[in-house]
């Protein structure tokens, strides 16, 4: 029995053996999955995303802020020279590093004062005796330690001159302030002095000279940045937030961005270079920012009869227009304005700092992520409360990958531009020299330049498919300060609207200037971009900006103690712009909504039919072109919607979600026209584009409309139904990539 | 016992099933392999291949041809209307259709002769008597069968006018021929008669208004085209396939390419149309082409002065310059040539016709295959052998389709193109219309617009990346006539270099010029392209291109008699193009040689060193950033042959394939720079855009410093610096491309 029941058991044993062995191998299961089946079908992993929140630290942040600003850091010089050291170590470090960091140069053109021969404002009487100086340099706190390093304030680019004549008061130097100054005055000869706001930089200078301006003034007024007050000077800093009077703020005085003798050229050494006198967009006449205390003393003596209410700033006494020049009872009476500048412009090399972590999946997809790193002085709001951030960020990824914890879907390239200060220049460049491949390649560009201006709630621009990836991110991250808010409900609260898909959601703003390093991914190249930061309470300040922006004030001290105490607002910058990063890099599809896209068109259109349509037909100019093309990306949309939808992409063939992404990847490329802006080749984005019609539409249109409408001629109509047929083709353009690919 | 076997029995089987399940279902293999792995990994099918060869069938090609060439089919006529809807037919045939078929319109404008009003050329004596008139139309063979569509011999977009001046004789209207001729003569006030060959059609009337010439004659010389004979009529056609003396050579007149009037945009009803008198690139003046019956009558009385022997040409008399005007002594004495010419210009609906076959695994990327429907009047030749050929390839690959026995990788677009006679209308309106969906997805396009000019042996003209499929294709189709020579092999007989990386191969023409439908996609949209046909043995013929060109005499007639008896030269087309087309379709990783670019490269860098390099040196501008990128360029190209040899891409994950041939794709957009030729924006590929001098390198450095040296200006030689670095960032950005992606 024993027997019988070891061979019944050896038997059974062997036929089950022979059933295994057959069920294993004898049965096909089709073949054997390879181990890359499951890697390309995997999405973002919201643990890791928890973990990255959890990993970014304000203190961090504070102690990269910190040594950031130990020296002021104006492009190119030794202070630069060290920050590129410092962001060459931290991404090359063995534990937190990326990849691969490295430096990239391109030898550019800057203009600096000439420190042996200071920029020079004086009044001067007849006989050639100096009544009043104005300060060369910002009063230093604490006092006595006083840097060399801190450049004279100054407006870059101006040109070297040296001019004397009678003060006017310009306000803001816009087009219509000359013009009304104009009716009262022969501007001939003149010297204007005008404040910061309402025209940029160089057009202050750009619009007087037709008038025969010889010099430009500029000063910030406390009404602008103050919050109205004539702030005595115990209630500015280092007392407060707000602006001394002797401070200054610098600038580039320039209107176009990039390298300006190389466009549409990487600057490298052997590059051709325009002819320094072809450069456009810049003063043509010697110009200046002074601080208040020294425009107090000006304006406030000035002549003539008084200016407009509209003009009237913080100062204690009545703006006038100028008799042009003091007033005769003044102690300046007969007095000039003697304006001295001295600024050199300068062949130097800028150095962009480029890091990445490569992709595993799909390393030909680039997520880029950027912020500038040069200064004007310390600049520790602008730029470096921003790489601060991106620091931040990049330690806690790195050290994922270091540890063998994480590799990103895509590449993420991270990027410290030079001389952004002095016009985008070191992202500009880099556009222009790698441009094929980032074309091809750029999922999107992330900008966090100033990552907070204030402490109150986030702000965000971008092109309207990010809407969707960025609310994602802001709703994971808790606003700083408020326990069991968030910074999306938070951001809410302060700016919102609308949306006919949406209902009420926060404002996005759009991305149609150049006022950061988004400005070649946006127009030149048509990348998805967006820039992110933490803003202001405008209930509680009306401060054009935050007063120390582009002063020697905009120290390590200032941003711990008056803009963000506990660097909260800034950890929870790196959480959001972080966050929207990994969604970017790690995403199976790429979160972007094309359908976002279309809600904006459709607004855009609804505006150019309100202002515009009535006056194209009377020029026999339909719109309808326009109103099939907006309608047929609405509909190529919601198609890419449902199919995204309706698919199990994550089983599919991976070229079908490849295939997906290409679409969305591709879609602000389409709205791309080299020829769409004859007078201004950097801007190709027919959406996007500045304009000075300040309307929310399509911004070649309107500038058309505008210029048509102002001169009257037929050929002007004809550039509006011209500008007409190329938005109408880029958006169905754009509406072919959405569609179903044959 | 019976009992415990069947017990035994049935437990061994429930054991064995157990093991069975244990096995298939309790052991992970790994997961099973989704049905998409393999799909994914597919190459091009060798037998696949085989059979497209053996179904190419001449007879088909040869009926197809028939169809197409029962009307004239000038663009927008009621023959062109009838050839559209036979390709319709074609591709939407239930058994041998494609996936699918449409028309597309676009409003043009074209240029026709008054039916009412027809040109007219006639010798009128000073008292206005009429001593001599040209042929209106063509003779007719046979004789009787008058044709009222064949439409009147004229220069497209010559200038409605009536002129009437002594003639000169000014060879072939280049600019030396007018500068030579007006240092004898003052040519103000003359009728210029020139022949056709040596400048642009437009090109003889552009040159001769500057000097006041106030009409143009063109007609072709038997020397040209006859292979040097004063043919008499017994000689030419319809007795061989040389040139009836009452023979007229139509043309388009004009220089640039794409609808006049929509530069950059697609023609619709409702597109911005620029001024006609903003056109440029057409005869201002009368222009008039004529048979060399008539030509023959006007040169041969002649008077001046004995033109220079490289102009005479094969009358048998001397080609004098004229007197201005006619011999003295001749019946013409003292009379002028009054021409009347009453083209009207009319915006016209042209279609192209587009039939797909959809990819099967990555749809979106598109093989483009085309050529033109229109001709100027039956069009047996140009353009209906290519279109013949055409319909074969779709009727084999559409049966294969239709019998679910194949579905191409990629998808194929076909395109049947309108209006290219008047200046490749039709396809550069599709790719202004579709420009960013082409731009992210076009593999390729290829070109066969004249299959068969002779039947000697192969030409093609293609990037240089695309020279190896083609020569992998030319290898299996066998030479048309001979038994064991295949068209390779027979092609390196007649037309050969010596590659430094490959030996004698047989020479690939460049695409630098705009002779068809491949110039939007190569100039414009930067498309790795390629134009294939059969051509002459040049030691058996020296003529122009093959007499009938353009004439009333390219007929089905004069194709199978004289240019293709049997079709077989045209079946040898249709199975080298169908080879390379079924290759860009379906091979794994795309068969483009990147390396095979480095070497054409390199050639053109030679030369430009060569020519350029010590004028270049003496104005102080390097040539050193043009030798980089192109060492860039070649260390990139084999580095990343060297990954495609290296890796086991049907193994891999597929976005590695995908990468590389994105960057194989993207390799001739690379060079695109929309800016590089201001002059001329529908050129931007920099490395093959049209060039007037005519050197075997870089066409805008070549231009540039021929502009230079002979304006000798400052400006000019920045021109040449500024146009060196545009080509030199450009091939480096080609360069990136091909480089890893990071």
């Amino acid at each position: 029995m024993l027997k019988q029941v070891l061979i019944g058991v050896m038997c059974g044993t062997a036929v089950l053996t022979m059933g295994i062995l057959l069920g294993h191998y004898g049965i096909q299961k089709g073949s054997t999955a390879p181990s890359w089946v499951n890697e390309v079908a995997q999405d973002v992993d919201e643990n890791l995303i928890e973990k990255f929140l959890a990993e970014v630290d304000n203190i961090q942040i504070q102690e990269s802020l910190r040594t950031l600003t130990e020296m002021p850091h104006m492009a190119t010089t030794a202070g630069d020279e060290k920050t590129v050291l410092y962001m060459l170590q931290r991404w090359q470090d063995p534990d937190t590093g990326l990849d691969q960091a490295w430096r990239e140069e391109y030898m550019v053109y800057l203009s600096f004062p000439d420190p042996s021969k200071p920029n020079k404002v004086t009044v001067v009487n007849p006989s050639n005796i100096v009544l009043h100086m104005a300060r060369e340099k910002e009063k230093t706190y604490p006092p006595g330690q006083e840097d060399p390093t801190v450049v004279q304030p100054y407006a870059a680019y101006s040109p070297a001159g040296h001019c004397k004549g009678k003060l006017v008061y310009a306000n803001q130097g816009k087009p219509d302030d000359y013009q009304l100054l104009n009716q009262t005055l022969d501007l001939r000869g003149t010297i204007a002095i005008t404040h910061y706001g309402g025209a940029g930089r160089a057009d202050k200078a750009i619009n007087a000279a037709p008038y025969g301006v010889i010099g430009v003034l500029v000063y910030t007024d406390p009404l602008d940045i103050n919050d109205g007050l004539m702030s005595d000077i115990n209630e500015t800093y280092p007392h407060s937030w707000y602006l001394p009077p002797s401070s200054v703020e610098r600038g580039s005085f320039n209107t176009h961005y990039g390298d300006m003798l190389t466009p549409y050229l990487a600057a490298k050494e052997a590059t051709y270079r325009i002819p320094v006198e072809n450069i456009t967009g810049i003063p043509l006449i010697p110009t200046q920012p002074i601080g208040f205390e020294d425009a107090y003393v000006l304006i406030c003596k000035l002549g003539g009869k008084a200016a407009p209410p509209s003009w009237q700033g913080a100062f204690n006494c009545t703006y006038n227009f100028g008799g042009p020049g003091f007033q005769p009872t003044s102690g300046f009476k007969n007095s000039d304005v003697k304006l001295d500048v001295d600024n050199r412009r300068e062949l130097k090399n800028s150095s962009n700092v480029m890091g990445v972590i490569r992709g595993g999946v799909e390393p030909d997809r680039y997520v880029i992520y950027g912020n500038h790193r040069d200064s004007w002085v310390h600049g520790a709001i602008d730029p470096s409360s921003g790489t601060s951030v991106m620091l931040e960020i990049t330690r806690v990824l790195g050290r994922m990958v270091r540890q063998g914890k994480w590799r990103p879907r895509r590449s993420i390239v991270f990027a410290s531009w030079g001389a952004e200060e002095f016009g985008l220049i070191g992202s500009a460049e880099y556009t222009e020299q790698y441009y094929a491949k980032l074309s091809e390649r750029t999922v999107a560009y992330i900008n966090v330049d100033i990552s907070v201006f204030a402490n109150a709630t986030l702000r965000a621009s971008a092109m309207p498919s990010a809407q969707s990836v960025i609310f994602k991110a802001a709703k994971q991250v808790k606003a700083p300060g408020l326990v069991s808010t968030s910074v999306y409900d938070n951001w809410i609260r302060y700016s919102n609207r609308t949306s006919p898909a949406h209902g009420p959601i926060p404002r996005v703003g759009f991305l149609s200037g150049a006022g950061s390093d988004y400005a070649a991914f946006v127009h030149y190249l048509g990348i998805t971009s967006m820039d992110i930061s933490y803003t202001y309470d405008r209930t509680k300040t009306k401060a054009r900006i935050y007063p120390a922006y582009h002063t020697a004030y905009d120290t390590f001290d200032y941003a711990s103690k008056y803009i963000d105490p506990g660097f909260i607002s800034h950890q929870a910058v790196a959480r959001t712009a972080g966050n929207v990063l990994i969604r970017l890099a790690d995403s199976l599809v790429l979160p972007f909504n094309c359908s976002d896209y279309a809600e904006s068109l459709e607004d855009y259109l609804s505006t150019a039919l309100v202002h515009f349509q009535d006056k194209l037909m009377a020029e026999n100019i339909t719109m309808e072109p326009l109103k099939e093309a907006v309608a047929k990306f609405r509909s190529a949309a919601t198609h890419l919607d449902q199919v995204i939808q309706n698919s199990d992409l994550a089983n599919e063939i991976p070229l079908k979600v490849r295939r997906i992404n290409n679409q969305l990847m591709f879609l602000d490329r389409a709205f791309l026209d080299p020829l769409a802006f004859p007078d201004k080749y950097a801007y190709r984005h027919v959406i996007w584009a500045s304009s000075d019609a300040r309307l929310p539409t399509f911004p070649g249109l309107a500038d058309a409309v505008t210029d048509a409408m102002s001169s009257g001629k037929t050929g002007s109509w004809r550039k509006v139904h011209h500008h007409l047929s190329i938005l109408s083709q880029a958006i169905e353009g754009a509406a072919h990539t959405l569609t179903d690919v044959i």
